[in-house]
């Protein structure tokens, strides 16, 4: 456990080194030699943690996907389902709590490349099943409106969450809060008056 | 207005053939007269159109502003405000289809950026105006929720809007479907049986 601790440290140094040498110089212009002389490590170390120069690039959204598995399965616990979503939402935002500079770069490198977008797009696709995964309880017991289907609303989730990335991304500070209260309004409905009185809804 | 639109076309077409050399040789190895001599056109066409490079990437979004502007005027017609925001979404993503080549070039420029992505968070900006005007009047007479204000609102269908666009330009063709259910679903809310009632919601 302690050594498997110790390797992840180091592959975050890895990671934050490299990506901190994409943002000085061009992703292009840096080579794996320079990422391990910058950690003192040995060429070798490197891959021993990423495959390929392009892994650095999917190991921030990996590492979300690890950590969203284990945070799921605490979030069990909760039992009101927006609840569990604004839970999940805010341990996934922490990561990014200061790191906009390393998130840009990030983005930046993988619109850029068809191949990690669909690599990204993979990642996309678990934080939606994890979203659907969550939400399915609340679905069979009613607590969840039964017009439309879980994909339908995981996705929408799912782009209140990327768009609070950005945000944080861009290093705004309001991010969170904005989520939270996107969240309680997509749960209450956009709708006004004619749904309150709980007669006209079909 | 016959001018009008030739300068229009021209101003296209310059766009597109510049996006176009993008794609093949990287923005950056691109010249203004490579441009030029593409469209057939002096250098000095260019920048009748264009102040510089960096301009032609933001030619599409700004178009898209201009064209909101005239689209939102008209939508002032329908009076149910989610049919409103429906027919914009429809009538700005119609502008991407089969584009989702042009559009994933001109994203990842733009996320590189820092100044490019400052540019396009005030058209985003303009975006939220815009929704949040259409919608004002169904606040004013009770037909939206009282409990958000129209910024959370308008920013959440925002961040729908702009997933669209990403799945359009990754050539999904879905994408206008999974809007049209999103939308309704936030406009029902996601709750379930507790709110139909009536009785319970606050």
């Amino acid at each position: 456990m302690l050594r498997e601790a110790r390797k992840n440290e180091l592959k975050e140094k890895l990671f934050r080194t490299a990506v901190e040498l994409f943002r000085e110089k061009g992703y292009e212009n840096v080579t794996v030699d320079e990422i391990t002389s910058a950690c003192g490590v040995a060429k070798g170390t490197f891959f021993n943690h990423f495959a390929k120069k392009d892994h650095v690039l999917l190991y921030l959204g990996r590492s979300q996907v690890e950590r969203m598995e284990e945070i799921a399965i605490k979030l069990r616990q909760i039992s009101d389902p927006k609840e569990r979503v604004r839970s999940l939402f805010r341990s996934l935002l922490s990561r990014y709590e200061n790191e906009g500079h390393l998130l840009r770069v990030v983005m930046a490198e993988t619109v850029r490349s068809a191949l990690l977008l669909s690599e990204e797009e993979k990642l996309a696709g678990e934080l939606r099943k994890v979203l659907a995964e969550l939400l399915e309880e609340a679905a069979e017991d009613g607590r969840l409106t039964k017009r439309f289907g879980l994909p339908v609303l995981a996705s929408a989730l799912c782009a209140l969450y990327f768009q609070a990335m950005m945000m944080t991304a861009s290093g705004d500070k309001e991010a969170q809060k904005l989520l939270d209260e996107q969240l309680d309004a997509v749960w209450d409905g956009f709708g006004g008056a004619e749904r309150t009185d709980g007669g006209t809804r079909p």
